[in-house]
């Protein structure tokens, strides 16, 4: 195999627990919304809506915690019928706030392996979402010092990591993306000619799950910690 | 004076008109908010309120319909006094949309200048704000093929156009940039010893005001129209 000159790493899941908060809210929400629809529509039906909601919202909102606080509100303006008061959505906008604020919590492992990967490697980060808070994350993580560029990208698509690697000057087949979802992390840059690991995360949002068979677990490294990383990058370079 | 290379483009009121999408929207909430503040609360008072929750809020939310639709929904459940129905917190939400999928209107010249430009110089993008948005308006702007690059960037501040000077492997001195906003477009690359072009518009967000005597009006060029550029860009290089 050939050398590796450039590490990917995504950042939500992969860099520091995300979907956990999001999980941590939406438990919240469904507690809130009981009050109003006891006997009408269980947690589960909850779920579906904000899910539905999600998805339909997705290619006017994109990816992040605003549009989330937006498809929160909406969730329970519909399944309440309108009866939900300002007070309790007022309730939902300042959990969006804490979810901006929260605290920066890195995965086991990732404090020591980042400078490793730094010192042998370019890091580049490649990150979806919400372009103010996806800074902010990463200000906040102390790990920018590590990093070579950290692109914020709309859409991890196959189109963007080829914008990414040319304008990092990468060739594919030096470049290895790291992170947590098959259809953001791993598909796009196998297509591309690249190599990929896939570090499991416990828990994946709906909109990022895949169906089984999605990926021929051949084509890729599936790892269940960062720790495995360095001894995994060396492998894949022997 | 140096040879111009590049040409720096800021987007939202340069190449196509969003304040007086968010003006006419404002106008709607504000009729929207009359029902239930009679006598309470002139329309004057709900824009200084507003104004307060957008900047209190753009430390986390950033810049964007996004955000602006969330100050718009705090403003609501403020001014009163939490009485606001959630059917018109949908209304509000559906605002927010329907700014997500207004059509973009160029400003008059943009279509025959920005050609004309891309003959001659290379041509960034810089703007602030939303990057799933931006990237949707700039998609459907029909420009695209005339822009080097495009650079959504989360603050328009001296770091942030030096990295993207950096990157773009631009000296200052061969660089101009061109936008409506004093504050983000013209001082920040003046600072970094470049030139810059103000095309005034008609309006300006509270938020992007500056003081008068903010900018020495000799260390930068001033025009009325996009129609202008060619020539004043002649000039400068003269």
């Amino acid at each position: 195999m050939s050398e590796i000159e450039v590490i990917g790493l995504d950042a939500d899941d992969t860099l520091w627990h995300d979907e956990r908060m999001f999980m941590d809210i939406s438990s919240r929400f469904r507690r809130l919304l009981e009050q109003y629809i006891a006997g009408d529509l269980d947690e589960g039906s909850i779920d579906v809506v904000l899910e539905s909601k999600e998805r339909s919202n997705l290619e006017l909102f994109g990816y992040g915690v605003k549009a989330y606080t937006l498809s929160l509100i909406e969730t329970a303006i519909a399944t309440t019928r309108w009866r939900i008061s300002a007070y309790d959505i007022h309730q939902i906008i300042n959990w969006g706030k804490e979810m901006l604020t929260h605290p920066v919590d890195l995965l086991d492992g990732v404090e020591t392996v980042v400078p490793l990967l730094a010192e042998r490697y370019r890091v580049l980060v490649i990150t979806k979402g919400d372009l103010w808070n996806q800074e902010a994350k990463i200000a906040r993580s102390g790990l920018q010092p590590y990093f070579d560029s950290v692109e914020i990208v709309a859409e991890k698509d196959v189109s963007t990591y080829q914008r990414v690697l040319v304008r990092n000057g990468v060739k594919p087949d030096k470049f290895v993306m790291v992170g947590n979802s098959l259809r953001s992390d791993i598909a796009p840059p196998l297509e591309l000619g690249a190599r990929a690991i896939h570090i499991k995360y416990p828990t994946i949002w709906a909109l990022e799950q895949v169906p089984e068979g999605f990926l021929n677990p051949d084509d890729y490294t599936a790892i269940d910690s960062i720790k495995q990383l360095p001894e995994v990058l060396e492998q894949l370079e022997a």
